[in-house]
């Protein structure tokens, strides 16, 4: 087995802007054959995501317009963690904010990179039944509106382009798998 | 139905950094309520992906450094759309480039973003069949490893995180539903 060192060491590293949601880098590196790149970074925070299943088997959804593609999406209530906040207190908080829900029986399903090629953003995804209505309580500056989806219009809206965030297809395509216990 | 007006109207939008993958701007935003909002946004050309299936049925996968998360990661081949190509010339390209092999056999399925919080990337997904290995061709400063993966290793890889990259997730999950038709 050949062991090839794909790793890039960084020369320099940059800090070209500092935000908000996110700071950008540009990093020199070191490529594999020792000539040289350069490398433009989003750091990200992360954040979780939750796939809420009502008793009926249903799917709570969030619908809100984002200003990068400028679109209304449909989406997994989802959130950036706050500063100490752990994935699983992060996707209570969210959900709760934003449906109204607090979901009973959590379970933390795996994670991922939303775009690895140039940001380190990672969400984590969960799954969350026995809901209980509470109350909404959006982030000031978030305009949220709740939708119910039926597992069976979940391809269509996929195909037809009326679901088009990547963490929401991954929960959901997982969903429909059926064989998650919860 | 209420129709609720969700959208962000630009007040002000400035370009914090040119990249050549990417590209920033800040922008202010007039949110529903009359307020005012700051919006980080990344601007992306956007790119193509696809699903490689073998006459065994098995995916060609590609492993590379990736310098944001600072991991190597297991990915679907995938890059980005370069100037007045379109995604599937973008993909019949990179999937040779990366893997060696041309697809006879391609099918656009959907498209999503990946991250539509703060980036405006969309991603076009293809599956591909009657696969005929020519060569290999990575660009200047690509180090890929091809790797082939089997149906079933497919949920142990993504929930022991061997595979976290958005996008390879989607197309692995639509690909074990078995119900595509190429």
């Amino acid at each position: 087995m050949i062991i090839i060192n794909f790793n890039e060491e960084t020369i320099t590293s940059k800090t070209v802007f500092k935000g908000n949601i996110l700071n950008l880098k540009v990093k020199k590196v070191k490529l594999p054959d020792n000539s040289q790149g350069s490398r433009e970074i989003i750091e990200h925070s992360g954040g979780a995501t939750i796939i809420p299943v009502t008793t009926d088997n249903n799917i709570i959804m969030v619908k809100q317009y984002r200003k990068a593609p400028e679109e209304i999406l449909l989406e997994l209530p989802a959130g950036k963690l706050e500063k100490g906040e752990s994935p699983l207190e992060c996707v209570k908080r969210e959900l709760e904010e934003e449906t109204g829900y607090r979901a009973h029986n959590i379970k933390k399903l795996f994670s991922f990179y939303t775009s690895p090629g140039y940001s380190n953003e990672i969400l984590h995804l969960f799954i969350g039944e026995q809901l209980e209505f509470t109350s909404r309580n959006p982030d000031p500056g978030e305009f949220i509106e709740r939708i119910i989806i039926k597992p069976e219009e979940i391809m269509d809206l996929i195909f037809d382009g009326k679901i088009k965030d990547s963490k929401t297809i991954i929960g959901l395509l997982y969903f429909l798998r059926g064989d998650y216990q919860c």
